[in-house]
């Protein structure tokens, strides 16, 4: 196991009607909130009213900035900074999921920032301070709500590029399991596919003595894998909403990768490819992850055998331990299929023709370091996007 | 799952060399601090050394006081409280095990308290204020190192009582399993049985719905089942120790208790055992638990199976559920056995000419309310006890 410094103190506050103690919350940061969000379903549900409601009760004064968008944009985060020091606020409130609290963290990085916000993106600067940032969370899948970490997509050049920082892990989390009630199918199977691969980004590593966070982790992505189908089928069913939102904090708060290296390759690939063609990341990661998969095992059979055994229950064959290495990598694909997820860049409607293009672009954006588990050049990253055709 | 509140900010510090930090984490909270610790241990390992370097390095002014005992006496927090007011006190360091931060908490919230910090432990008072406290852990077992509660023993009727604020949790916690490295090997399996009882006493529950914690602590419980074996053949062996450090703390920071009641009869049922007889705490829950589980697990026989094999991996008999449940109660206290500790009150020398004594005290300590899975009665806590005999 590798030395370690572990911190995640963002205060969660969990359940029905969760979202009532928002004022209150919001207040002990001061009077002042922007308060950001998507498009029009936070009015269609109802929540808009019901947290804009609490805030006023609780004397806090609220400016709005609507507009976050998967794969949130850079020149929204300019809007938001130039708003925030306009009017003093305090407090970024994110209502929404990752892309509308990754805009936020962005904004709550750049208001004391004396230069270009995307500085830090580039690796040209590094946050010294930001602005707190509270979330009211209406979708499991990015984990941004207790994580210290941000994507954000200049779209000069459709570049996707992320920073962590321990100044903007957000300070309070407000999810209440029902508002994702009334999430369509395919955005639960893409959550559950961003969560998953949260997981296993820290979960295939080259570090030894690291059974906790290995039993953690799967212990994690079991939770995911029982409780998906349920709510495909049973959407208001409270107690699967609750276990997926909760395990999809926990999968990417960084507790799963204490003490050891992760590989993000995955990430690092599909965050190329969801610039390029803006699909939905949890769409993107199913495609990349089992390609990615099936082009690394070998490097590690004996870990894919403990994934395969210990996640997918498939039966050891101890005499061929790279068959129940496949396997698992197969029940994880046949899983993303069986949930409604495309698996395949054909099924996400990508052609072949530019796959050179994202292999660089991939290279590029990782400063040229893509992967841990298995370090890959910019052939490799290629090879992989062939194996995902 | 139940609505909660989970927030827990200790700075975790872990890993090989880590104490030669605390001197910077305690100068951010301040110019002065009491070094509290228990006997001479830290003093022939060459702990102290290291961690007063440290401080004076960064130039912290350094207070001391030693004598912190298994089941921490309340003259010596009465003592400490006096100590820091005279010496105008910015922060607690605790360095130690369980005890020596539990008086460490004790005395940071008796510092700034007008009355007796006993009140705390009575109900008459909660704290409103309290010092900060920081961690060099030398011991896995309390878990207090994250946590938000402590136990303090008054020496007058040797009454043992706990109390719990989030003004407790450590700010720091510095862990470092080489410290680990030279623990007798019967504190060791204490320290076992305490970590696992942590984690029992919120898995056996009556809410519904905790899919993911029942995960999450299986994948702890099953942490130490494998390593505290290796460490007992090989001291020294720095991924085994390093596991069950971390397991130990994360058994008992309330992650493993989000959303869902726990038990604590078997903590309290031993509480009034260690007060009495001055055991080992982890030994005395060595002896209370498989006892309290024979009385109450045909409450659930499905969560004892459960229990049973997805902890123990226990053959599931489809067709005698309660045969998979006895199998699973056999294997944790052969597990205890095969550690070296005690699993009958006779194994401790404890005789049983008081244990009416023990439950009516068990069941006054809890103001009358031993146990939530299955409440007991004093005739309850009476039958466990002699199950235990």
């Amino acid at each position: 196991m590798d030395n370690f410094t572990f911190q995640s103190p963002t205060k969660i506050i969990f359940g029905k009607g969760a979202e009532h103690q928002v004022g209150k919350e919001a207040r002990s940061h001061g009077g002042k909130v922007l308060l950001h969000y998507g498009g029009g379903s936070i009015k269609r549900t109802g929540l808009y009213d019901r947290v804009v409601q609490s805030l006023n009760e609780a004397g806090v004064e609220v400016v709005e900035l609507a507009g976050a968008q998967p794969n949130p944009r850079l020149s929204l985060v300019y809007e938001g900074i130039e708003l925030c020091r306009k009017e003093n606020i305090d407090l970024i409130l994110a209502v929404g999921g990752g892309s509308t609290i990754d805009s936020s963290k962005a904004i709550a990085m750049g208001v004391p920032y004396k230069g270009d916000v995307w500085d830090f993106f580039t690796g040209k600067a590094d946050a010294q301070t930001a602005l707190p940032v509270g979330v009211v969370l209406t979708l499991p899948a990015a984990g941004s709500e207790a994580s210290d970490s941000c994507v954000i997509t200049k779209e000069d050049g459709w570049l996707k590029r992320g920073y962590g920082s321990q100044l903007i892990r957000p300070v309070f989390a407000i999810m209440n399991p029902e508002l994702t009630f009334t999430l369509p199918p395919y955005q639960t199977a893409c959550g559950a596919a961003d969560i998953m691969a949260h997981i296993m980004e820290r979960y295939f590593t080259n570090t030894k003595g690291v059974d906790f966070t290995d039993y953690l982790s799967e212990a994690t992505l079991k939770t995911i894998i029982k409780h998906i189908p349920v709510v495909l089928e049973d959407p208001e069913n409270y107690e699967s909403r609750a276990q997926i939102m909760w395990a999809g904090t926990i999968a990417h708060n960084d507790l799963l990768s204490t003490g050891r290296v992760g590989d993000w390759a995955s990430h690092q690939i599909e965050h190329e490819l969801s610039g390029i063609y803006d699909v939905p990341h949890g769409a993107g990661l199913a495609v990349v992850f089992p390609a990615w998969m099936k082009y690394v095992y070998k490097h590690d059979i004996e870990r894919f055998v403990q994934f395969a055994v210990r996640v997918w229950n498939a039966e050891q064959d101890f005499f061929n331990p790279e068959q129940t290495a496949l396997e698992g990598i197969r029940r994880l694909e046949d899983f993303f299929r069986s949930i409604g997820l495309p698996v395949r860049l054909s099924e996400l409607d990508i052609p072949n023709d530019r796959l050179e293009e994202m292999a660089e672009k991939t290279k590029k954006g990782a400063d040229g370091k893509v992967g841990q588990f298995v370090k890959l050049t910019t052939k490799d990253v290629l090879n992989i996007l062939r194996l995902a055709e």
